[in-house]
């Protein structure tokens, strides 16, 4: 089959490798439908993480179940699923409390590959949910947004305790932070301040939900944010870059009481203890539990009360992912779509 | 008046000082009738904190009002009254949110001391809460403890989310973390693990409820915490200590999607992103909004509901306060009450 992989940072190829197999009782084999590339991808890419050897790429996807292993009971062959990009059994004490992404018997998509013909996926009952209906176009793009930067803008919305009366800051005009603002206003936030220096996103932003524009970083953003907040500051906040200096303005932008959703996977981030005890916020952040939000989010995006297909403004065959890898580096687009 | 100044690291003096009077409207001078030396109060004693010479001490405090200011309203000359440790409005967003630890017109009583037979305290009415009925000598024990030690604790288990069901571990065997221990039994917790080595420390923290006892420290004591938990770590954390060793502790013993209420003040912590990222544990902390609780605190005390004057294991006269200062910083001592 096909599958993108990643020989050394920039060096993205796609190449013939070996069909997936049912390696244990409780995998399913399904056939991607679409895949996409996470921002995450680009950490690699980019040099940021290391790189050994040739990797499969890509945690993202949506597909048709092929195969079911002997143990797999709620998924049957045929179903089109959407899954998180963590695979979970959906049953250990940790997933019952809602943090599926840390699963005792956790596996990242990550390390299988999903910008392929075919993934195995682990945990197929606790991992995938099946989606009933004829999706639409649109409707597809945003199911495949649900596997993971829908899902972890919402994880990062909740995480931050957007709702009602609230204001929420976003750090971050990726599409995660992005769909951190759509998650925001439908959880029913007063007012959403995006940062954002970029035009396009900005408009995508406001398409969104945000109601603020806040072009200046760092400690000027945070300056900005507490002048529009009546010197207080946010009372949620989401962080979706992952670098010390969104990390520090999500914290500063934030009033004591105030909840910071932290989702941007930490990259070189070091916290000063007495900042945090000075600042009093609530930190709450991680791989987000997708799995808990699909079934909500898949009702949304079938009855088209949210688009966060949106984001998805570059379109490209499986066979022309290096392309969409050099458009997100730089920044020619926010989200890429791979068909098939 | 007579008062406790540190002069430099280890140089405890009872000397004589001006009397406090009123500096703004929304003053009220109290008549100190108890105090007592905090932990946090060894950081500059012991030097971890820049002494800059003659500074008055303590911060916690219970008293009778003995001259208020023209914009006081709700307290009264000659009310029995206890009060947090950091001085509030009560009426901003941040106060009414319940951070008043963290009121945008904050004075940090620690700045002004209370180890002293007068003392000033800025915002009155937002401040102190008056006492109705004669406390017993227990129960006065209890109210001094409320003012700080006893409150901290609480608001660490009200972080952590200690209640019904809940495993929650304690770091620290200090005041703080065994009023912790107190806190989590009130709010239902079902299992509370205290990590001491302390014999007569473990012994108190049965007292207050503990069920297990962890003496291992670090990444042993860590280890322990997942055995008594079936691997995942407690629900529910306090860290009551401030150090680099007992935040991880605290952090790391706790599974994902758990709480961490941390209430040492950081001394040297840093911690990395990364680490928090992986940890997807909720971290809240810093310096407590005692005054949140003190309605309530005060309620159970006076119905002998609850007893968190056992933390104090030595009474001293205000002119003894130097020895009070070497039994606490010698760990003779949990906690020290001056009487005056």
């Amino acid at each position: 089959m096909r599958a993108v992989m990643l020989h050394a940072p920039g060096d993205i190829r796609v190449e013939d490798i070996e069909r997936p197999t049912l390696v244990e009782p409780t995998d399913a084999i399904i056939r991607v439908t679409a895949a996409c590339i996470c921002g995450s991808d680009l950490w690699p890419y980019r040099g940021a993480e290391d790189v050994h050897g040739p990797a499969a790429m890509g945690h993202e996807y949506i597909g048709v179940v092929e195969e079911i292993g002997d143990d797999v009971r709620d998924i049957q062959v045929g179903d089109f699923v959407v899954g998180s990009f963590v695979a979970s059994d959906n049953t250990c004490e940790i997933c019952q409390a809602g943090f599926q992404s840390r699963c005792i018997h956790q596996v990242m998509m990550g390390s299988i590959g999903t910008q392929s013909e075919y993934a195995r996926i682990p945990w197929a009952d606790g991992t995938l949910v099946k989606v009933d209906g004829e999706p639409t176009e649109e409707q597809t793009k945003s199911l495949l947004a649900a596997s993971d930067v829908l899902g972890t803008g919402w994880f990062a919305a909740v995480a931050a305790e957007a709702g009602p009366g609230k204001t929420v800051a976003v750090v971050g005009d990726g599409a995660v932070g992005l769909l951190g603002i759509l998650a925001a206003k439908q959880l029913g936030a007063e007012r959403i301040i995006a940062m954002s220096r970029h035009a396009d996103r900005q408009a995508l932003a406001r398409q969104f939900g945000a109601t603020d524009i806040v072009e200046e970083r760092g400690e000027e953003g945070v300056a900005r944010i507490k002048e529009l907040t009546g010197g207080y500051g946010a009372h949620s906040t989401i962080e979706a870059v992952g670098t010390q200096e969104s990390m520090l303005q999500a914290i500063h932008a934030t009033r004591p009481g105030g909840h910071v959703g932290f989702v941007g996977v930490s990259h070189g981030v070091t916290l000063e203890g007495i900042d945090l005890f000075v600042s009093t916020v609530s930190l709450l952040g991680g791989p987000a539990p997708v799995r808990r939000f699909l079934p909500e989010l898949i009702e949304l995006i079938m009855t088209d009360q949210i688009n966060p297909g949106a984001v998805f403004d570059l379109t490209l065959p499986l066979e022309e992912a290096a392309e969409g890898y050099r458009a997100m580096d730089e920044r020619r687009a926010t989200k890429v779509m791979l068909t098939f």
